[in-house]
């Protein structure tokens, strides 16, 4: 398959490519890196990838941040962020690719394990793992031509447990390659509307 | 108890002010009537609202809007709408309200089945009900003083459905009464972090 892979450069993303580059062929975009530039919160810039990407069979992302901060020091401007960043940039990355993707193509976007169990300074991250959970809940159900969309919720990667271990006290990580897995059963297989967890 | 009710004027909102005015002293807020009126996408106009309330022992949010459309014909600011109004809306009067409200006293939002359910034209309110539900997971696990959160997510309203019914096939309705009483079980009871449901 062609498929594009917006947030080649993360840690998921770059597990995400280990995994699915020997068998299709690869696209890789990114803010500051990739075959392709984009920033995802700009839709012509979204636009712009898709027309410079030509036709795909898959879109995968692997990209967005969200804001950490106790929740009663939050603006609703840092909350807002997460919303724009994380969750607007994947919708938009649907709302632009319905028309770019084969027949039977398939988006993969991510959330995580946050969005179902809350950790400190968590409640933006909470908040939009869940969107983006309901977002392809209901996106799965009028997507055309047999598009299908699915998203993985990951827990902590073992490759990011240095940096991002002390926000997750007594999650086991796992290993990149085995969240990589889920995306690959999302886009080689025939679930729609799923969320792929890889939670242990 | 001293129970502020934003969106007192709808159709949630009347039957939860029935509910809840033989019992408490209820201040009545809403964008165009009401004891306040409030902007509650506009923090200054959310501080104001909470400065004229004085103090409180509950907040109750009724109030927001969503976009409803074919997933292929809407734009990220469509999208973005239903974001900044019923969620941001939600989230503001929370943020804010942290600071208002008496030690023990409790916010109680406003969902919807499509949150958990999707229907045509619904992926807007399917992503912003969602998003609502996992920030009161997240918010409950870090509100100071005792201060609970929870949220009520009801179906369609028989006194909605000649305007609605039709967009939710099948659906059966309840009366606006009986979703007041979710409102009434969250504002007088234990729960924190709960989603309760009104769907039959």
């Amino acid at each position: 398959m062609r498929l594009l892979l917006v947030g080649a450069s993360g840690t998921v993303g770059q597990a995400v490519a280990n995994e699915l580059a020997p068998y299709h062929e690869l696209i890789r975009a990114g803010r500051h890196s990739g075959d392709l530039r984009v920033d995802l919160t700009d839709m012509a810039s979204v636009e712009r990838m898709y027309e410079a990407a030509g036709p795909l069979d898959g879109v995968i992302t692997t990209a967005g941040n969200v804001h950490f901060g106790e929740l009663a020091q939050t603006t609703p401007a840092q909350f807002n962020l997460g919303l724009q960043d994380k969750l607007m940039g994947q919708v938009n990355v649907v709302l632009a690719g319905i028309r770019h993707l084969r027949d039977g193509g398939s988006f993969t976007l991510t959330s995580g394990i946050t969005g179902a169990e809350p950790i400190r300074l968590g409640a933006n991250a909470t908040t939009v793992n869940a969107a983006i959970e309901g977002f392809v809940r209901a996106a799965a159900t009028e997507l055309p031509r047999g598009l299908r969309i699915n998203v993985v919720s990951a827990t902590l990667l073992t490759e990011s447990q240095d940096a991002y271990g002390p926000y997750f006290p007594g999650f086991e990580a796992v290993p990149g390659a085995r969240v990589a897995l889920a995306y690959r059963r999302s886009v080689e297989g025939v679930g729609s509307g799923r969320v792929y967890t890889v939670w242990q």
